[in-house]
C-alpha cells in the first residue's frame, strides 16, 4: 500500500457532498451531446460551457473553450506545483447516437440511478469518467487549496465522430500542451470488473462503400435476370474481405502486424476468463473468429473486418418486387501495432474497387481512422497509476490490451511526444455504444478517490525520470 | 382489318367525354389503395367502392364489395348476350408503395397529365388498365344500350402483397365463375412500345432472411475479432446463393425448367430489341446474367434470385463502431414453367439453413408464391385479341414471355380450368415499381378503343371451340 492515502478531511467533504455530486453528474448527463449528428451541434457546445463552468469553479486556470473545425474543446490549467510533473488529463464529452432507441428501459438523457448504476447514454463513455475527474479537482481544491501537481486538461466534443479536429487542435497548440505524460480516462475493468491499466490500443479504419446499378428501383420481374443486383454485389464485395477462416483478404492487410510474443500470449492466457459466461452475457449462440487465436487475442491483438450497418432497396414490412437501384454498407477494420489506418484504407479501397464488377458504379469512402497504440508497462506514471488503483481497489491491476480505439492516444504520441496512461474506470459490459450504457456507481465513487491518490502518487515523481515515449 | 370496327357513334361518345374520362381516372388515382402497408386497409376498401359505384353507373349488375382474408374484391356481370361467349375480366386496384417519396417529381397520389403521359402511382399497374376497361364499358352501354359479349368483373386489391386471398375468394366462388375464357389486363407492351400480346409469365417466390447475433449492439472494438457479425453472415449466405456465372446454387432449382426450344430462341431473336438503348434507358453500366442466354431470354424464360432489400446495422450519416445485434434481407426468385414456387421456397429455406453458421440465429419466412404461367398463341381468344390490337394500333402484336409474375394467372387456370388472355397497355419502361410510375395516354385511349373491339370479335366466336386449357 502507498502511503499517499486519501486524507481524511477530503472524504468528509466526498461523503458530505454525495448527493450534490449525483445531480451535477446527471446534469451533465442530460445535455444530448450526440457529435455525429449535425442537429446536436449546440448540444455539443452547451457541453463544453457545462464543463468549462466547472472547472472554473474548482479553481482551474485559463478556462477556455475553444473552436476547432468540429465541436469544441474545453482547455484549462493549473500550474502551480512548482517542481512537480506536468500532466495532460484528457476525456471526451460527446456520445455516441442512441439508436435503436426502442430498446432503452429509460429515455437516454434522462438519467436514473438503479440500484449501483447511472443508466444513460454517457454514463461511462465518457462523461462519466470525465466527471470522476471533476470531482477529484474540486476535492482537491476545496479541502487543500491546490493540487499536488500540475495538470493541462483537454476535454474533447469529437470522439465518436472525426479525431481530425482535434489531432489540428493538438498541433496547432503544440506549444501549451508541453507535458511530461498524458493520462487519458477512456477505457475500463476487465473482465468481472477486475481494476486493470490498458496497455494496448486497437486503431480503426472505418468505411463506407456505395454501389449503385440503376438511376432508379426496377422492377424485377421485368428486369430480373438482365441486369446486376446492387445489393448482391455488395454481399459479394463484403464477402471477398474476409476468407471462412476469418483472414481479412484485402492484399497486404497484415504487412505491418506485430505479433505477439510467446510470453505476451501466456499473459493473456492468465487472465481470469470465462468464455462461455462472456458468450452467454451478450446471448450470442458461439464465439468465433480469426483461426489459430485464442478470444482473447482476437479481441485485443488482432486485426478486424465487421459490416458496422448495411441498407438498401425495400425494408419495410410486407414485401416490394425490386431490384435496388442502390446498396450501401459502413464497414470498418480494427487495426493492431504497426498497422497503418491511411495504408489501410488504400489498400481497402484498392480491393474493393478491384474485385467489383463492370456492372455497377462503386464509391469508398473514408469515415475516419485512428492509429493503434502501445504504452510501456513498466513506466513510473503506469506504476503510479498502478498503485493508486491498488490502494482504492484494494487488488493490484491486470494490464490489458484492449479492442477499442483511441484514436488521440496515438496523437499525443506522436505530436507531442508524450507517454501516455490509460486510467479508466468503466466496467466492462457497460453498452458503451449499446442501448442502457451505465456506470458502476462503485468505480465512480472509488474512481474518484483513484484519481486523488494518482496524483499524490505522480507528486513524488521525478519529473526527469518521465521521459519521452519512443517511438 | 376486322370488320368490327368501333361505331362512329361510340367515338363521338368517347370524343365527347374525354375531359371527365380523364378526370375519373384521376380521382381513382388520387386514392392510397397501398395493399402491402396496414394503414392503407380503409383507402384499399374506398377504392374498391369507387369501383363498385362506377360499375353500377354503367350498368353493370350484381356488382358487389366483398370480403377475403385481405382487402375486398369487387365482383359485377352483365349476362344478357345469349349464345355469346362469358369472359372473366380481371384487374387489380391495389398499388405497389411509393418510397423513395423524394425521388418522385410530383406527388404519386396527386396525379398530374405531363405531355403525353399520366403520372401516378398505378397510373399504369394496374389502375390505368382497370380503368381502362371501366370506360370501354361505359362507352359501349351508353350507345347501344349492351354488350356485345357475357362478362364477369374480379377487381382484386391484394395483387402487390399476398395472392393467397385472391386464390382462396375465387377457390370458394367457383359455382360464381363459369366462364368460356379470362381477361387479365396487368401487362405491357414490348420495348420500342410495339403492342404486344404477354403468352408467358414468371411465377414468383419471395422470402425474408433474419440473421440474429446477439442480444444488442455490439461495440466493434470491444467485441470485434470475438463474435461472428450477423451483417457478415447474411452477405455470405447472400452471395453462397448464387454463382459467378448467375447460376443459383440452390439444390434442385433448375430440376422443373422447361428449356427454350431451338423456335423459341428463335423467335426471341427476331423481336426488335435494342439492348444499349435499353441499358441507357435505366443507366446501368451494363447488362449481365446467367451465362449461356441472351437478355431476352434471361428476363422472360430463366429464373432469378434477387436481393429486393436489405438493412442491419448503423445506416445514418456517419459512423458508429457496433456489430448490428442482427441483419435482414429480403430475397425473391422469379420462376419459370414448370418450376413449383412451393417447392422453391422449401429447397431455398433448407438451402440457406444449411449454409448459415452455428455462430448466429436464423429464420427463413415465406412472404408470398405466385407460379407461373403459359398460354397457347393460337387460342381462339387470344387471336381475337390480336386482331383488336392490331386494328386500333395499326400492327400486328408480337408475343412476348414477360419477366414479371401474376400469380391469379395459374389461380384462374388451375382452379377455373379456363385459358388465359393477357391483354395489357402498359408502356414498356413505366416505372411500375419505381417513383414516378405513367402511363402513356395514348396507349390508355386506344386501349378503351381495342377493349371495345376485343368484345365485339369475341361475339363472333363460337363457345364450344373455346374449351378448356391443357394441365
Amino acid at each position: 500500500m502507498t502511503t499517499n492515502t486519501t486524507d481524511a478531511t477530503l472524504e468528509t467533504f466526498l461523503d458530505e457532498n454525495h448527493d450534490r455530486r449525483i445531480e451535477s453528474y446527471k446534469d451533465l448527463l442530460r445535455i444530448p451531446s450526440i457529435s455525429a449528428l449535425p442537429q446536436h451541434a449546440d448540444d455539443c457546445r452547451a457541453t463544453a460551457e457545462w464543463i468549462a463552468t466547472d472547472l472554473r469553479a474548482s479553481g482551474i486556470e485559463h478556462v477556455s473553450v475553444e473552436p476547432t473545425g468540429g465541436h469544441p474543446v474545453v482547455y484549462g490549467d493549473w500550474l502551480h506545483a512548482d517542481g512537480a510533473p506536468t500532466v495532460i488529463v484528457y476525456c471526451h464529452y460527446d456520445v455516441q447516437p442512441v439508436d435503436p432507441l426502442e430498446l432503452w428501459t429509460s429515455p437516454p438523457f434522462e438519467p436514473v440511478v438503479v440500484g449501483d448504476r447511472m443508466l444513460a447514454r454517457g454514463a461511462s463513455d465518457d462523461k462519466g469518467q470525465l466527471h470522476i475527474h471533476l470531482r477529484a479537482l474540486e476535492a482537491l481544491f476545496a479541502t487543500r487549496g491546490r493540487l499536488p501537481v500540475n495538470l493541462k486538461f483537454i476535454f474533447e466534443g469529437d470522439e465518436e465522430s472525426s479525431a481530425e479536429h482535434l489531432d489540428k487542435w493538438v498541433n496547432e497548440n503544440r506549444d501549451r500542451l508541453t507535458a511530461d505524460f498524458v493520462v487519458i480516462s477512456d477505457t475500463g475493468f476487465f473482465d468481472g470488473n477486475l481494476p486493470s491499466i490498458t496497455v494496448g490500443l486497437r486503431g480503426i479504419m472505418y468505411a463506407q462503400i456505395d454501389v449503385v446499378g440503376s438511376r432508379l428501383d426496377l422492377h424485377s420481374g421485368v428486369y430480373g435476370g438482365a441486369v446486376d443486383n446492387p445489393a448482391n454485389v455488395l454481399a459479394r464485395i463484403i464477402t471477398s474481405l474476409k476468407g471462412p477462416d476469418g483472414r481479412i483478404l484485402i492484399p497486404g492487410f497484415y504487412d505491418g502486424v506485430v505479433s505477439l510474443t510467446e510470453r505476451e500470449r501466456e499473459l493473456l492466457t492468465e487472465l481470469p476468463f470465462d468464455e462461455d459466461d462472456y458468450r452467454r452475457r451478450i446471448d450470442a449462440t458461439a464465439l468465433t473468429g480469426e483461426a489459430g487465436f485464442t478470444t482473447l487475442e482476437r479481441r485485443g491483438a488482432r486485426p478486424t473486418l465487421d459490416v458496422n450497418g448495411i441498407w438498401g432497396g425495400f425494408t419495410g414490412e410486407g414485401s416490394k418486387t425490386i431490384i435496388p437501384a442502390h446498396a450501401h454498407a459502413k464497414v470498418s477494420c480494427r487495426l493492431v501495432p504497426n498497422q497503418d489506418p491511411e495504408v489501410i484504407f488504400a489498400s481497402f479501397k484498392a480491393f474493393v474497387e478491384d474485385i467489383a464488377p463492370p456492372t455497377v458504379r462503386l464509391t469508398v469512402t473514408s469515415l475516419g481512422t485512428g492509429r493503434p497504440s502501445l504504452t510501456p508497462v513498466d513506466h513510473p506514471a503506469t506504476q503510479a497509476a498502478a498503485r493508486a488503483l491498488e490502494a482504492t481497489f484494494g487488488r493490484a491491476p491486470l494490464y490489458i490490451r484492449e479492442g477499442g480505439s483511441i484514436p488521440v492516444c496515438a496523437t499525443f504520441e506522436e505530436t507531442l511526444g508524450l507517454p501516455v496512461v490509460l486510467l479508466g474506470f468503466d466496467p466492462p459490459d457497460q453498452q458503451a455504444h449499446a442501448p442502457n450504457e451505465w456506470m458502476d456507481l462503485n468505480n465512480y465513487e472509488r474512481g474518484i478517490r483513484t484519481v486523488v491518490r494518482m496524483w499524490d502518487e505522480v507528486a513524488d515523481l521525478d519529473p526527469s525520470s518521465l521521459g519521452q515515449t519512443p517511438h
